[in-house]
């Protein structure tokens, strides 16, 4: 299998998985058509259902340090169809870029890495020494209860030492490569709710206007700076997402006042000390509101490894210059493999037009991105044959 | 007429017109029910409709002061007519109370002024020297632009110089005439509105959250004190009605948020100045924000007088101790007749239940007032025939 010839294949897998309109929990048939590939290039396949989401281990090889690639079958909805030039669920190649639903995030790099194990397998003295895993779920877009979160029990059982993991999310800002991820910040949901009393507002004396309890709570958490970040993570940032009251109007003062927040934080501070300090600030100006907190992900970062050095090497060598490893963006399923001990590192393709309208990738990345988790594939074998 | 007479025939003039369910701005009939009353009293009837909204004005006598009555025949809405233990629009008594929609606000003063308005030319002697008129609306509890706001003009061109106007809103608190308002705050409403930039709550600098820029204006808000008051006027109060985003998801930063308030103002400050104050705030915190104003009430104040002495003598000396005056309370058409230059006071039944469901007056407190307005009228009778 040369270059152009896992292009190709990769190309065409990536189509064949965007026409699955595999929208979350749904895999449409994905997971299947891969296991497929890699069943003919020697993995063991592990189906791992939990509810509707479907799950697949594919191991290959019994001993040697142990590579896992980690990716997603499911994607966001399309939203309104009619605002897409090309049907979101049609492959459409168009201006040198390939539309789709889910082709940037990330049926892309589960077909290109999907591809590159098929060509290893192909050539096997080159990854004599190392075991590779492919691990997918389809709920990574939703509620992320029954894919990875789940399943990384089973992996460590498995697997026994996962040393390195490849997460397939696109990573990359306006060129691939330009960007990986090496972490990613923790993520905490709160909806602080205020009840007063209603009344009329010509008679404020008679009523308790919960809004007003509420407005120096807001004022407050946004004007808090929560840490100043570490060297690889961003400041903690807070961001209102709704705000609203019982009622609207003109001569009415509301009954109940609420507001929903999320913090993305750093590992500069905890989930437990960020719900202290908003406990107080409630406390100080409103005793009587009450707040539910979601935790939907603790912080996670990679120390420098091998597998950052590789993928790093890898881009600098055949894409362009060495990435920005950095831990901006949302969640991804690395924060469930990275308590196993991994080195957990993400890398994919632009990430501009996710879970847009007109998603897309260029076609020319395809290749680029097959070519490269088939290089990181071979220094990872490398390392994995050198004498300790 | 004896005063049981009189009593009786409030009541049934009362429950007449509660049955006929007059929700703004439909009279119902109450008006010509009314009309045909002061016909028979002696009163000129001229029939003043606006679009839908119907209003009459009734004048008895040729020279002298003029005492106007002022009312509305309309009501809100019975709101669930499940929760009423009797219907709303029929009258009933139960435990020596009057129910209905409108009983206390206001057809129980309409009927009693109507009332004593008939009594008072049954005796021409008592009345002599004194003009009397009734301005009746159907458009107060509304938008209040087709009623008093439209004919006041017409008032002033018909009735010359108005001295004296009661009008019959519900001033009482607990019991029947121990508040008399001596003039009403002015209200001014806004709603602010911040256009920021839609973004995921994990690149918040890409996005502009709107709500962060709302929230230390409504701390701000809040947390003014606009002035003190003035003697008879407590001080302006800025209540929050609603507040909202135009989107509600964990992850997404809202493109939009905004806030609604209003102001009950006293004369020590003007609506331009707040207005001033708070486009001030606006500037500071939101330069992008835009504001939409509604001027709905000027504050109006009626100095001591004559009007104000009789109903407190009268008061005194038949139901209890002196009234308190105040300018509590909503807005009433009171607004439109003070800044013709009379002196407006405004007494009334207890206001406890008004706009609630299963609003009620005390059945005793309906000939009190019936007969205090018949004292008042004599009262100020004698004023008229007075040598200056």
């Amino acid at each position: 299998m040369d270059a152009s010839d896992s292009a190709d294949r990769a190309l065409a897998l990536t189509e064949a998985l965007i026409a699955r309109a595999s929208v979350t929990p749904s895999d449409a048939g994905c997971q299947p058509l891969i296991a497929e590939h890699l069943t003919a290039a020697g993995f063991d396949i592990e189906w791992l259902p939990r509810g509707d989401v479907t799950n697949v281990l594919a191991t290959r090889g019994r001993s040697g340090p142990l590579l896992l690639f980690v990716g997603h079958t499911d994607v966001v909805p399309a939203g309104p169809v009619a605002g897409w030039r090309s049907p979101p669920f049609e492959p459409t190649r168009r201006d040198g870029h390939l539309f789709g639903r889910g082709s940037a995030d990330m049926k892309t790099s589960v077909a290109a890495f999907t591809t590159a194990c098929e060509a290893m397998a192909a050539t096997p003295a080159a990854v004599e020494g190392l075991r590779i895993a492919v691990a997918l779920t389809s709920d990574e877009e939703g509620p992320a209860q029954d894919g990875m979160r789940a399943i990384a029990p089973i992996l460590a059982e498995r697997l026994g030492t996962i040393d390195w993991c490849l997460v397939g999310e696109p990573s990359s800002r306006t060129t691939l490569g330009d960007t990986i991820r090496v972490g990613r910040r923790g993520s905490l949901s709160g909806e602080i709710s205020v009840t007063g009393r209603q009344g009329h507002v010509a008679y404020p004396d008679q009523a308790d206007n919960p809004v007003h309890r509420l407005a120096p709570i807001l004022a407050a958490l946004v004007g808090t700076q929560w840490d100043s970040g570490t060297e690889e993570f961003p400041p903690t940032r807070l961001q209102i997402t709704g705000i609203d009251t019982d009622t609207d109007a003109g001569n009415v003062i509301p009954g109940r006042a609420s507001a929903r927040f999320n913090l993305r934080y750093s590992p500069a501070t905890t989930a437990e000390a960020l719900q202290e300090r908003i406990t107080t600030t409630l406390e100080t100006y409103a005793p009587m509101a009450g707040i539910h907190w979601h935790h939907s992900a603790v912080p996670f970062a990679s120390d420098a490894g091998p597998l950052r050095q590789a993928i790093s090497d890898v881009i600098e060598d055949r894409i362009g210059s060495a990435p920005i490893a950095n831990t901006a963006g949302g969640t991804s399923d690395g924060r469930f493999i990275a308590p196993l001990g991994a080195e957990v590192v993400e890398f994919g393709p632009v990430n501009q037009s996710i879970h847009q309208i007109d998603e897309n990738v260029a076609i020319d990345a395809i290749g680029q991105l097959t070519e490269a988790y088939e290089a990181i594939i071979r220094r990872l074998a490398r390392i994995a044959r050198r004498p300790d």
